[in-house]
Parts: C-alpha cells; sequence; structure tokens
C-alpha cells in the first residue's frame, strides 16, 4: 500500500496510525480512527483497512467529514467519525462521499482479497495528491453505520458499556465524560462494571491501589476502567459488551 | 538503522514495509519482501534484515534488480526477487550484486551481532544517496537462493505446497494461480489441502461459509487457503509444507 | 501524538523507533531509548512515553543531552542517556532540562491519562520547530535516575545481572566489554549465569551449538546471552536480575 501511494503521489508523507488492531474487528478500527481523526491537521487524508469483505458487494468508499478526507470499505469503519459529523452539524450536511468505482484511479489490475492495494491506496494518494473526491465516482448519501454502544440515564444512572480495550487492557466504555454532570444527586460518582463496584473516578492511575479496578476520565472522553500496574480486561475477566453504570451517592 | 541511515543520507523518506516477520524466517521474509517489490517507485532501496548468521561467513549483499536496490545478508532473503528476475530475463543477466566489504560505506565499528546498523543501513543510505552500487564492494555472481517450493502438474492435478501464513492464518501456497489453465478437464477447479478437500476456488472471503476453509485466487498470484473470520492455520491445523493439489473434475 | 507534531511543526520527519516495549517498563525503554541515541543526527528531538505516573505529581520533562533533545515523564526513562553524559562529562554539566509547565507549549486540553498526546508531544514539536528548550518551563536540577544494574570486580570476577531481553529472547547483561580486559588471570573469559556455566564468548551467533546457550559482544557494548535459531530467555528460564559471572581461567 506505501509503494502504490508514493508511485502515485511522491510527496505524500505516510504516518502510520496502528497496526495492532485485532483482525475483522471493524468496531474497535472505527474508534481508534476516530481517537486520532480530530489530532491531524485539516486535509489529512486517513486510509483504514478493516475489510473482512474485500471482493464481496461491500462499497469502497471515500468520505469527506470535518475537513479530512476518509478512505476505506464502506462496512462501518467510519461509524464514530461520521456520528461525530452527524452530531455537530445536524441542521446542515457535514460530510460528502463517494463510491471509488472510477478505474483510473484504482489499480489496472483489481486483486480479489486486497483492495487495500488495489483500491483504496490509490484513491487516498489521488486525494492527496489534489483529485476532487467527486471524481472518484458517483455519491454515496447511506454509508454504513454501526449500532454504536449508548450511553442512558435510567432510574438515576447513567447506563453503558464496555466497548473496547487497549493494549495495557483499560477498557474503554460507551459513558461520555461529559454526561456525568447529568447525573441526579449529590456525592461523587462512582461505577459498577458487570454488576461489580469499583469505586469513584480517580485524577491518575498511580492514585488507584495497585492491582485493583478503578474509573478514571479516559483521553478520549469517555470512562475508561484500568487496573493500576496491570490489565482491567484480565483483573475483572470481563470485554466488550460488558454492562457500566454511574450513580451518585444520594 | 533508521538513525544511521538519516546520518549519511538526510533526505532519505523512511518506510516501514513490516516488523511482524517471524524471527530467523529468511523464506518468510523473501516472500514479504517479493509481495512489495512491484508495488514501489523504480530507485527504491530496499533494506532486508533477517540475518541469524550475522558475523560469520555469509557475505553482506547489495543487488540491482528491475530498477530496484536490494541490500542484506546473502542468505537467500532475495530468493524470491531474484526467480523474478531470472524469470523476466532469462536471455541477458537483468540483475547485479555486491559484496559489502568497502569500510568507507560502513560504520567505522563494525559490531558481531548487528549488521542492519552497521554495514547493511550505511549501504542502504549511500545507494540512496547516489553513490554507485559498484563502489560498495567487489561483484558476486552467485546469490544465495534458496530453493523455491514448486507447482508442479502431476497426472493432471497441480501439486505444490503451504508456504507460508500471514498475520490472518490465511495461508500461502506455491500453485500460481495463471498455471490453473494449464489444468486438464473441464469443470471447476477444487483444491486439497493435506489431503483434505476444501473445495473450489471462491470470488471473495465473504463468500465461504464462516469458520470453514476455502480456496481463494491471492493477492500475490498464489492460490491462498483462507477461513471467513477466522484462521486457516488454526482451523485446519497445518504450515509451511503442507501438500496442496488442485485438480478438476472430469 | 503524530497528529498533534505534524499539526505543530509540519515539516518534523516522524521515526518510530519501537511500539514493541512491555507496558509500564521504564528501565527496559531507557535501554532502547539509549540504544538508538548515539546513531541519530545531532539536533534529533526524542520523544519517549513509557508513563505509568501520568497525571500525578511526577514531572513532564524535556532535557538536551549531547546534542539531542529527549522528552518524556521524569520517572527515569533517560536514566542510561543522562548516565552516559554524567560519564563523558564529569567535570562539566554536559546536560540541562526542564519541566514542561508552560501552558503556551501544550494542547489547551490536557487529559488525565494520555500526556504523550497533550503535553510532550506539543513540546517535542516546538522543540523541533526552533523554539529553546529553557521556553518550555523552569529548569529541573535532579530528573530522576534509577538504579542502574552495575558491574564490578569481585574476587577476579566481573559481577554482573541481566537486565533486559530483546524480542529474540536475547539476555541483555550489565557487564559492558570494555570491562572484560580487567578482568585477571590468562584463559580466555567464561561466562555464568544465574550459577549455570554456558562457556567462552564466540565471535558469532552461528558459532554456537543450536539450541545451547552462549555468550556473545552484543551491539550496545554488553556481554549478551543468546541461543543459536533460538531464545535464550526460554532455554535459560531466566529473566532480568539473574545474575551473570564473568572469569578468567587462572
Amino acid at each position: 500500500m506505501k509503494g502504490v501511494i508514493l508511485s502515485i503521489c511522491p510527496s505524500a508523507r505516510l504516518v502510520d496510525l496502528t497496526h495492532d488492531l485485532p483482525p475483522h474487528d471493524v468496531l474497535a478500527a472505527s474508534l481508534a480512527l476516530d481517537s486520532a481523526l480530530p489530532f491531524f491537521p485539516a486535509g489529512t487524508v486517513h486510509l483504514a483497512v478493516v475489510d473482512p469483505g474485500v471482493g464481496s458487494a461491500r462499497r469502497p468508499l471515500a468520505l469527506r467529514v470535518g475537513g479530512h478526507c476518509l478512505v476505506g470499505p464502506d462496512n462501518g469503519l467510519f461509524t464514530f467519525a461520521l456520528e461525530r459529523a452527524f452530531r455537530e452539524s445536524a441542521a446542515k450536511r457535514g460530510w460528502s462521499a463517494v463510491c471509488l468505482t472510477e478505474p483510473a484511479y484504482r489499480l489496472p489490475a483489481v486483486s480479489r482479497t486486497f483492495h487495500g492495494r488495489d483500491v483504496f491506496a490509490p484513491a487516498a494518494a489521488y486525494l492527496a495528491a489534489g483529485v476532487p473526491l467527486e471524481r472518484l465516482g458517483p455519491p454515496v448519501l447511506d454509508p454504513v453505520r454501526l449500532p454504536v454502544p449508548g450511553c442512558r440515564l435510567e432510574h438515576g444512572e447513567l447506563v453503558g458499556e464496555v466497548i473496547d480495550a487497549d493494549r495495557f487492557g483499560n477498557l474503554i466504555t460507551s459513558i461520555e465524560t461529559d454526561r456525568l454532570e447529568t447525573l441526579p444527586g449529590r456525592g461523587a460518582p462512582t461505577v459498577e462494571v458487570a454488576g461489580r463496584p469499583i469505586g469513584g473516578l480517580v485524577d491518575a492511575y498511580a492514585e488507584a491501589r495497585e492491582g485493583a479496578a478503578a474509573p478514571i476520565a479516559g483521553s478520549t472522553g469517555r470512562v475508561e476502567i484500568f487496573v493500576n500496574a496491570g490489565s482491567a480486561r484480565e483483573v475483572l475477566g470481563v470485554g466488550r459488551g460488558a454492562a457500566v453504570r454511574v450513580r451518585r451517592a444520594r
């Protein structure tokens, strides 16, 4: 993929975001992409390929969202990035998308198993070289969006779930930290994971007792569960989908 | 290695191909290198170091093949790249090679265990900076080529073997897809791995039943065996060397 | 982090050193950093984040040492780099350091868990863009230095320990190869790991019998223990802290 990009756009600057995503895990990739997106300069082209449906009817996609271009399969990989766009511009449509069908912007031979190299890398390179998005193919109005694990107020509690674990075993939840102030009651918020109370939010990893799980306001605006000098995934034995509840003492 | 390259050739642009090769596995590295090679711009210098014989009598090498430079130990790492060169230019010699003995193009002190840093990175950097290949040392006429797992027609079947597995557990075979048309018979080709029939070639991963192994035309021109949303290596319990047979129904 | 750097200093050239360090292992990171440091061009900014104390009272640091800038948490990450500076310039102070408190050189919002992105990446980018070190915050005179596993002459033996293992399972020891000549006696030096004799230093991995452990002069100036075509960590079943002794026959 890097060779293809540099062949088409020799001045492109390549930045590896991660190669450690679990195979076939579109939701984890979507989250990782969205964590990085807002910190890159406007005009960056983001190329993401977690593509179990390669060669099937799933559409190859390029999007423009909030000053960035995104290129990859239309399988939900851009769910979180699109959520943000939908949220930030409910009134006007803050994004546009095309289906990458224009043969001039693909490799001459397209394989059955590696569209990252044959379709997505060329599209990203042509976009980086200044080709307008609209030239790459016909518009797409309904890019796939996966169901995003939510965060709801229920009987005075914020209820969500674990949506991912990072390489340290930290559990990222669907509970956004700016929702905490909507919690009724007066005490400090305390957190429960899979029915197990783990106490109130701490201000730093080092504040928690070694080996015990605790919650913290994570770096992507979500409540995270960690174990100081350990892995919350291992210590708690839970993963994606585990219920998370936050409440205040009365 | 990257520091050495940038010290010698500050304008070099560094591209990481992979850091996930299994230790000591020269054949896997050779295959990975050859998969990438044709997609990079002419003039690229490819530096590859899987070097269990570092410090022994094995020669340090730089090659020029098909518009590319390759630098690394002479242990068979360039087997597939040289195969291609031999095949594509049977008449005239399509490659040249030198032994990296010229002290001016090494680091002043050469360690016993890390020629990647002390010998190969400097050579690659000087090549990238425009030093002619011939200046780096005396010619080598017999670079090491490992026995390449073959693909032969036998009793109306194409017979080959598994040569590598990728990080998804896909099994790459020695059966080249353009050989399939040489198969006698009229039906669609069906594949057998280690004596176990796995059906005919599908057009996309998603066409196969989840959990079952199936063959597909892979992205490097070889028949590959995969498991939809799983690992063929684990499901079939086979690895390098497993027999692969392709035949047509009569 | 890369997006933050490129947003602040668009001309920065990013070089990944490693992403394979064990979580929370500050000493291993310090060693890895020091292995690379001397091979990069003067003026390089080295950004290192192994930061279990993020958000606590540990100071965020930038150092200038021997023509390089180093940025990261003040938890001992720069121990080996500072050792070198202290050793090389005992008379005059060969380094300076500041605490990264100046808000103008941080992201506007600083998270509790990811100072790599919010504090260290901006500091590194501003340094790369030419901002003088002193502008980033007040001086630090006592950067944290971890106890460095030593190497001492004792009853005619050099005594040290295993300080790290690399991805091949090679064991890196605290015994520096230039100390070997201080050993009394006349025979070749032989090595003992955790009470187990493993013979004399060989000149190349390939000289050792396959499967057996042997010592060699490693590429960072330390005695290393390896297993030819295998893992010394697994074969010997030892890791950091294991005693290492070198003696000569009388």
